[in-house]
C-alpha cells in the first residue's frame, strides 16, 4: 500500500541532522514524482541547466532505468549513475546524474499514469526524507504526484504536503506536525490558510486559532528560510473588500481582525484584513515580506498571474527542507519536449538557500 | 431621498437615442461621484490632460462650486464654465471645464463624507443617464460613490451598477435590465459572475441560468463594443483547480460544465470550466478575449495585479454606455494631490471608444 508510515526506515533518534562543516557537501534529495508525468523530462532538464544556473548537486531518488529512457526518448544526452549513498553524490554531478534507485513495479510510459508505480512513488518520497533525516541529503525536491493515481494504490493522505507532514511527526518525533504551504517567486510569497477543500466549505474553515498558528509558522519560517529579521505579514480579508465593514461578511471583522490582534500583542508584525484584489499589485507588494491569504485560488491566482513557471512551492513548518516545482503532472507533456523545467530549477535553488540559511543558524547556534 | 427613479426625468419614448453624423461632436457625460472623494480630484486631472490623452470632450455633471473650489485647492489652473445644455460642451472644452451644475445641499469638504450631499450625488446621475437618453450626451462616464453615504439617505440598491440598471428600466423602458460588471484593461477583460456578496454566499448563488445569461450578455458586448467579431471566451471553475474532477467541489461539474455545454450549442465560443490560479498568466491570456469568472475576488484579483490604477469598470447590458474608473472614493486623498487620474482617464477613453462602435453599427444598420 502507497503511503502507510508505520515502521519504514532504520530506527534512528530524532532530529539527528548534524550540523558538519561538510553540509554543504551533501546532495539535495530529488523524488522522481509520478514517472508517467513530467517529472523525469524536467530532472534530467535541471541536471543539462547546473552549470548555466549555478545548482548545487542534487541525486534522483527514483526508476533510474525510466530516467535514463525518457533521457533518450528526448534525445537528452544525459549519463545517469546509480549511487548506493547520496554522499556520493557531489563527486559525480559534473559529469552523470547521480541515482538513488527506487525501480518501479511496472513499465513506465510517459503520460500513462499505472498504479501499479503509486508504491515506487511514494518508496522514492520515503527515502528522500530519510536521507535528510540520516544526514546523507540536505534538503528534499519533490517532483509532482498525481493524487488520484495514488488513492488507487490505497493512498489516504490529502495531498503531497500533508504526507510530509505525517513523515516529519514518524521518522522526525514531530508530535503535531503542521505543514504549511508558501508558494515563493521573486514578486511574491504567498501562503493559502485552507488550501485543497471545496469554496463552499472556505468559510466555515477560517478560524483564529488556524490564522494564528499559520501566521507563526511563516514568520519563523521568513526568518529562519529567508533571512528576514522582522518579517512583515499582510493577511486578507475572506469577502470581497475584506467586508466593507461587515456588509459584505461577518468573518473579516468576527474571526480574522482577532486574530492579527492576538499576533500582534504576541509582539508579530502583521496587518490587515486587507480587501485582496488590491494587495498585489507591484506598490503593494512593497508594503509586505509575505501574504497569508484566506483560501486557494486568493493566494494562488495573484502568484501565477505574476510568475508562472517560476513559482516554487515551499512547504514550511516541518523539520526539514522541502520545495517541489509549482505545478501538476502535466501527463499530456510528458516525454514531448515541451515541459518547462523553471520552476523545478527554482525549486533546486530554493531548496539549497534555505538549507544553508538553516545550517548556519545551527552552526550559530553550536558555536 | 436618494435614489428614487420613478417619475424622474421628463417623458420620452424609450431609447430615443437618434443616430447622426454629429454625434461625435456630443461630449461624453462625467457625473461627480460623492464630492468628498476623489472623483473631482481625478475629473480635474483629467481635464488637464485631455490634449496629452487626446481625450474626447466631457462634461461635469456635479456642483460646480465645490469643483472649482477644489481645483483651487489643489492648485490646478482649471477654468470651469457653466452651460445649460450639454451639447455646448464641445465648443468650450479646449479650454474651459464645462459643468451641468447639479448643487449640492451642504457644503462639500474633501475627505469629510456628508449624508446631505447624497441627493446631488443621485441627481448627478440621473441627469447624465438622461442626457444621453435624450440624446444630449454619448456616454456615462462615473466617478466613485461610497454607498454607505447615500444608504444614510434612503438608497437602496445594493450598488452603483444596480442603480444604472433601474434608470434603464426607468428611462429606456428596459422591462427585465441585467447590467453586468465587466473589468477591462490592455491586459485582460473580466467579469465576475457574483459580485458583493459574503464568500459564504458564492457557491449557493451560482447557477446555470445565471453563467449562460450573463456569458450572452458579454458575447454580445465583446462584439459590439469591442468589435470581436467571434468572442472566445473562457469560464473559471469554482473550487480550486476547478474541482479536480468532483473531488474538490461538485459546482463545477454539475452547474458550470452543462451551462458551458448550452452555451456552445447556442454557437458561441466558451470554454472551461478552467483552473482560475492558471488561467490569468500573459500565454494563458492569448487563449481567450474575455474571462466569465465565478466571484468578486477571483475576477479582481487579476486585474488588479496587472493593471493597478488602469482597469477600467464597463457596465454591459444597458441601453447606454457606461463606464467608470476602477476603485473607490478614497477619502484620505481627496484634495492631497495624490490621487491618480489613470483609471478616470481610460474609463473617460474606453467610454469615447465604445460609444464609437455603437454609433457606427447603429449607422450601418440604418443605411
Amino acid at each position: 500500500m502507497a503511503g502507510s508510515v508505520s515502521g519504514a526506515g532504520p530506527a534512528a533518534s530524532a532530529v539527528a541532522r548534524p550540523a558538519s562543516p561538510s553540509r554543504q557537501a551533501l546532495p539535495l534529495a530529488l523524488t522522481m514524482g509520478d514517472p508517467a508525468g513530467i517529472g523525469l523530462d524536467i530532472s534530467l532538464s535541471a541536471w543539462l541547466a547546473r552549470d548555466r544556473r549555478g545548482l548545487a548537486p542534487f541525486v534522483f531518488f527514483g526508476d533510474g532505468e525510466a530516467l535514463a529512457a525518457r533521457a533518450q526518448a528526448l534525445g537528452l544526452d544525459v549519463p545517469t549513475t546509480a549511487i548506493s549513498d547520496p554522499r556520493e553524490a557531489a563527486d559525480v554531478f559534473a559529469t552523470r546524474f547521480p541515482v538513488c534507485d527506487v525501480g518501479c513495479d511496472a513499465p513506465v510510459k510517459a503520460g500513462a499514469p499505472d498504479a501499479r508505480n503509486a508504491r515506487a512513488v511514494v518508496a522514492a518520497i520515503d527515502s528522500a526524507v530519510l536521507a535528510v533525516r540520516d544526514g546523507r541529503a540536505r534538503a528534499v525536491v519533490t517532483n509532482p504526484i498525481a493524487k488520484s493515481v495514488l488513492m488507487a494504490d490505497g493512498f489516504t493522505h490529502p495531498g503531497h504536503t500533508e504526507y510530509l507532514g505525517a513523515l516529519a511527526a514518524a521518522h522526525f518525533g514531530v508530535a503535531s506536525p503542521n505543514p504549511v504551504m508558501l508558494l515563493a517567486s521573486d514578486e511574491l510569497r504567498v501562503v493559502p490558510l485552507t488550501v485543497h477543500i471545496p469554496l463552499a466549505r472556505v468559510a466555515g474553515a477560517i478560524t483564529s486559532e488556524a490564522i494564528i498558528a499559520t501566521a507563526k509558522i511563516l514568520d519563523a519560517s521568513l526568518t529562519s528560510d529567508f533571512g528576514i529579521a522582522r518579517p512583515r505579514i499582510a493577511v486578507t480579508g475572506l469577502n470581497p473588500h475584506a467586508g466593507e465593514d461587515g456588509r459584505l461578511g461577518a468573518e473579516d471583522q468576527a474571526i480574522i481582525a482577532p486574530a492579527i490582534a492576538a499576533l500582534v500583542r504576541d509582539g508579530l508584525d502583521v496587518t490587515g484584513p486587507y480587501p485582496a484584489d488590491t494587495l498585489f499589485h507591484a506598490a503593494a507588494r512593497t508594503t509586505y515580506d509575505a501574504v497569508l491569504a484566506m483560501y486557494h485560488d486568493q493566494a494562488l491566482i495573484p502568484i501565477k498571474t505574476l510568475a508562472f513557471d517560476r513559482g516554487v512551492n515551499v512547504t514550511i513548518g516541518l523539520p526539514f527542507v522541502r520545495t517541489s516545482p509549482d505545478h501538476g503532472t502535466a501527463f499530456s507533456l510528458a516525454g514531448t519536449g515541451k515541459a518547462q523545467a523553471t520552476s523545478l530549477i527554482e525549486a533546486l535553488r530554493l531548496a539549497d538557500a534555505i538549507a544553508q540559511k538553516r545550517d548556519r543558524a545551527v552552526a550559530a547556534g553550536a558555536s
